[in-house]
């Protein structure tokens, strides 16, 4: 299905490159499971590297928001750009992560209201109040 | 620069069922200043009350996901949809409950890497891997 | 403000290619005003050309969509597009051919609800229901 | 394939809450019929709720715009959010509700002329014509 | 799945107005190969002929783009408008017409990288620099 | 109008990290301006750091897509994102790098196409053609 070829474990071992980054995505995560985005985008070496750097900074790295939270925003915006398979592996990640079926239901009803009220604001052109300008 | 005109508080005093949602959306804010998103809204009451009462229900009634998590969120989805209104008034709503310049640098990086690897796997094409799938 | 030069009266009027659209939108609308989008569009006679005879044939000639219809839902592609210039310019249009108040309440309230559904469905993705395919 | 659990009638007919609005969409449908983005949404009782309430309010109550009308704006709505299961789901909609296919035709046009438009506004970032504001 | 039936070679046979664009494409295309979504389209034979004749003068009549560069363009907002047809069908496209490896991967880099700097604009809001308006 | 404050060349002065990347930006670009993406993301000093990396490597360095091309996958990707920092920045960069008259309406015309076709697609739910699928 993918526009590209996927990656297997063997191909990859081929490739020192490429196995570099999948043995980090391995021994930062825990586990042997390396999914298919790594996959796909093992045929761009340097798109590679860079991606999977920026996914360490960005996710990994610790910071002011906790993990689960950054899952949450990152199911957001996939949502909003209507990517399934994004939607699906940050899902599951929020879930191995503890997202609870309540905090599920509240992430759904936030995205959803947004995006209603975002619609609504865009059709009507609503002004933006002076009071919400950076000072 | 709205579709619609804009209802000042003198016109609202006139009109007793617009008049109840400002009231209510003052004494649930504990704020005089009510945004121009509902006094837009303002000439649709049906549509009016029923987005404040959902706003009220989703945002402000106490839940899994603390208050300034669902402002990320809200954020995060506005972005997308590039809904200029609703980032500056999010943003506000977000500093005021207290969002640093470190959780905003954070959030920023997490919506921004996120709609990167979305572009990146919509354009791969990549199929979900079967170990996402809900079980 | 725009990324190209707006085509005053006066510089169509030594350009025969754009005046003859020019002459053309103004007879079919049966209005002097000729609106930026197509002061913009004049930098690209062909694009011009091209784009005027579609709307010509899609918005103007008769078909089993009534006009008012047609500009309802040319709002609403242009609401969740985020095109502000769009947005403006058909409430304008839909007005002209009798848009109620109350009408265009009931088209914010479908836009929006369509995008909370939307979102939630794509968060969810929710898998197409067999009764819903084409026979 | 859903991000959550499906929820089969067996599941339902145990959980009074979710039975209740199951119950409302076959009487207010006259159909036993209920498609799976319910099933989906049953995960979270006070979001299909107030989601099932609003559609009743938005989509079924009676009102100025035509149901058929509605169902047209929430295709064209679905269909620049990307949401495929809500693509699927109202064109089956407005069939049963009478589209013809010259009417689908006719707003296929219309979808594909505004994305057309939309796009043209933005590259060109064309300014709003002071004759589209609000008086 | 599509929404619509997929006119067979057959069915087209019997449909001259039809018959005449698939004649059309195919010897445009040097290629009796005609894809699903002109099959699609073939329900509504206005449309057809004038998506068709569109397609030819935008994408094969010769200009200053060069074909291939027309398809990473093509590419690029088909994958923003999250149309999984469209990826598919203009990546084997881009392919056809030379697209290579390392180019597929610069693509795809600077999809992602303007996707993560337009989110990045968009939630911070940042005016235009003067420098930048069309002179 | 920015939702954090834009930093002025004798504020960067006082903060020796962010110097470093906007002398950097400047000795790259051979040139002393600094636009205002740039004075926005100077409050998130690591985001700033790593979006100018990127940058430097996806759109500057040099590789098989010439850097005007790369310009116009940018507006396009910007364009469908509606991100009207971004399409002004770049529609700007792109003349800077040469663009002509001609090109830009040729660039306007496959925008436009795609954003039409990919809305018709979509609405259709058109199925991949075997053919298309990467072997």
């Amino acid at each position: 299905m993918a526009t590209v070829k996927l990656w297997t474990d063997e191909e990859v071992s081929a490739a020192p490159r490429i196995q570099a980054v999948f043995d980090d995505i391995r021994s930062t995560r825990k586990s042997d499971f390396v999914n298919n985005f790594w996959r796909a985008l093992a045929n761009q070496p340097a798109l590679l590297e860079r991606t999977w750097a920026s996914i360490k900074e960005v996710m990994v790295a610790p910071g002011t928001l906790d993990p689960l939270t950054k899952e949450l925003i990152y199911i957001a915006v996939s949502t909003i750009n209507s990517c399934s398979y994004c939607i699906h592996s940050h899902t599951a990640a929020a879930r191995a992560k503890g997202l609870t079926d309540d905090q599920h239901a509240e992430l759904l009803a936030v995205i959803g209201m947004a995006s209603e009220t975002n619609a609504l604001s865009n059709a009507l052109q609503v002004p933006v109040d002076p009071e919400f300008l950076a000072k």
